[in-house]
C-alpha cells in the first residue's frame, strides 16, 4: 500500500480566534484532501502576528508532507501572510507578473492600484495557485500552499490543485448507527478495535428526533475490511437487543 | 489596565480533522471567554493520539494562562483525554466519587456500568467542572480545563465556569461597514492603524445582497478610543465618496 501523505492546515486570522467568524475552511479542506488521499493530521488557528506565523510555518512545514494556509493575503495592512512566508523561507518578496496582469485588468486610480498590487507579492521561487474566480492567485512555496481566507475563493483555489498533489491511500469511512448509549457497546467496540488495529473505530454520540444514539464509524483504506468490521459491530449491537442501521460507505451522518 | 489573560483551545478528535464533523466549539468558547476578559491566542485541532495529546498539553499549558480542551471524555476506547492529561502531569488517574455518584444514579447492568464509570476517571488533584445537563462532570487540572466534545454539553460545562476564572481587560469591537473594495480604503486604514497601535484594525471583505463590501473592525479595551477610530474610518470612507455605516459596538456583522 502507498505511504500516507499528511497535511497540516494553518488558519490565519484574529477574527477566528476572537469568535467574530466561524471557520468553515478546515472542514472543506479536510473533505477535499481526504478524497485526494491526503490526511490532515493537525490544524492550528493562529493570529495575524508576524513572529507567530513565521515560527509556526517553519515548525510544521518540516513535519508534514503539505501545509495549507488560509487568510491574510488581501490588500490591507493586516494581510501579512505573504511577507511572513517569504521570511520563513529566508527569501525576498517580489511582484509576480502573472498576478499583476490580472489585477491591472480592472482599472483603478494609482493609489488604489498600488494597494491592490500588494496582492501580487509572492516569495521568490513560489509557483501560483490558480484562482478560478478571476481574482489574484494564491501561491505555493515548496510544500506550503497559501490560499485566501474567504471560503468561496479558498475553495476555488483548492479545486485548482486537483491532480497536482501527491496522494496516499484514500481513507474511507463506514458508519453503523445504533439507537443506544455509547456505554452499552463500549466493551464490544474496544475488542473489535483491538482485533483490527489498522482501522480506526470511532464512536460519536448524538441526540436527534428526541432519541439518543451513537454513530459507530470505522475508517481505513481497505473497503472490504471496513465492511467486515461493520458486520462485527452490527452483530454486537444486535447482541444487546438493539437494531443497528448500516449507513454504508462514506455516509454523511 | 489589567494584564491580558490568555488561553489556548485544544480541539481533540479525529472526526474534526477528517472533515466528518464541523467544529463549532472554538467559536462558542471564543465568544464566551471574550466576554469574561480572556483572549484566545491559539487553537490546535489534534487527533486522538496519546503522544500528540500529551506533548501538546505540556507545550501549551506553560505558554498560556488557561488551556481548554474539548472531546475525548466519553466511555469508549477512543476517549483517551483523561488518561493523557494524567500522563501529561505525571499523576495517577482515579475514580472521582462525585462523578461516580452521578453515573450510578441511572441503573445499568454491571458491564455497561463499568464502561460508564470510565467517565468518572480524573487525574489526582483535579477539580470538577459542573455539567448542568446532569451527566458526568468535566475537570480542571491546574490551568487545563477538560470539557466534553458534544457542543451542548461543552457549553453547559463552560457556563459553569462563569465567575471562577481570572480575567483581563474585556476586548470590545466596533464595526464600520463600507460598500467598497478593501483596496480603496487600504492606505487610509494603514495610517489609522499606525497612529493607534494599541487597537487592532481589521478589514474583512464580504459579498452580500449582490454587493461587495468590507467590514472594518476595530478591537481594543478602550471603548472611547474605539469610537474615535471608528470616526476616523467613517471620515476616510466618506472621503472616497462612499457612505459608511457605523454598526457600533460588538456588532455581529
Amino acid at each position: 500500500m502507498k505511504d500516507a501523505v499528511t497535511a497540516c492546515v494553518l488558519i490565519i486570522g484574529n477574527e477566528i480566534l476572537s469568535g467574530r467568524t466561524q471557520d468553515i475552511n478546515l472542514n472543506h479542506i479536510a473533505k477535499t484532501l481526504g478524497k485526494w488521499g491526503i490526511q490532515i493530521r493537525h490544524c492550528r488557528v493562529i493570529p495575524d502576528v508576524e513572529k507567530t506565523i513565521i515560527d509556526t510555518v517553519n515548525e510544521v512545514r518540516h513535519e508534514y508532507d503539505y501545509v495549507f494556509t488560509t487568510g491574510g493575503i488581501g490588500p490591507t495592512h493586516d494581510d501579512i501572510t505573504a511577507v511572513c512566508i517569504a521570511k520563513a523561507f529566508g527569501v525576498e518578496l517580489i511582484e509576480h507578473p502573472d498576478i499583476a496582469v490580472r489585477i491591472r485588468k480592472r482599472p483603478a486610480p494609482d493609489d488604489i492600484m498600488a494597494s491592490r498590487l500588494l496582492m501580487a507579492r509572492v516569495p521568490v521561487g513560489a509557483t501560483l495557485i490558480d484562482n478560478p474566480s478571476g481574482g489574484p492567485q494564491g501561491f505555493a512555496m515548496e510544500n506550503v500552499h497559501v490560499m485566501a481566507g474567504i471560503p468561496s475563493v479558498m475553495q476555488g483555489m483548492l479545486s485548482s490543485l486537483d491532480g497536482l498533489l501527491k496522494s496516499g491511500p484514500i481513507i474511507h469511512s463506514h458508519t453503523v448507527r445504533a439507537y443506544t448509549g455509547e456505554s452499552s457497546i463500549a466493551d464490544a467496540l474496544a475488542k473489535i478495535q483491538d482485533q483490527h488495529p489498522d482501522a480506526d473505530v470511532g464512536s460519536y454520540p448524538f441526540f436527534r428526533d428526541e432519541r439518543y444514539g451513537t454513530n459507530l464509524v470505522i475508517r481505513g483504506a481497505d473497503i472490504e475490511q471496513l465492511q467486515t468490521i461493520a458486520n462485527l459491530i452490527m452483530a454486537a449491537v444486535t447482541a444487546i437487543g438493539e437494531t443497528p442501521e448500516d449507513l454504508g460507505q462514506d455516509a454523511e451522518s
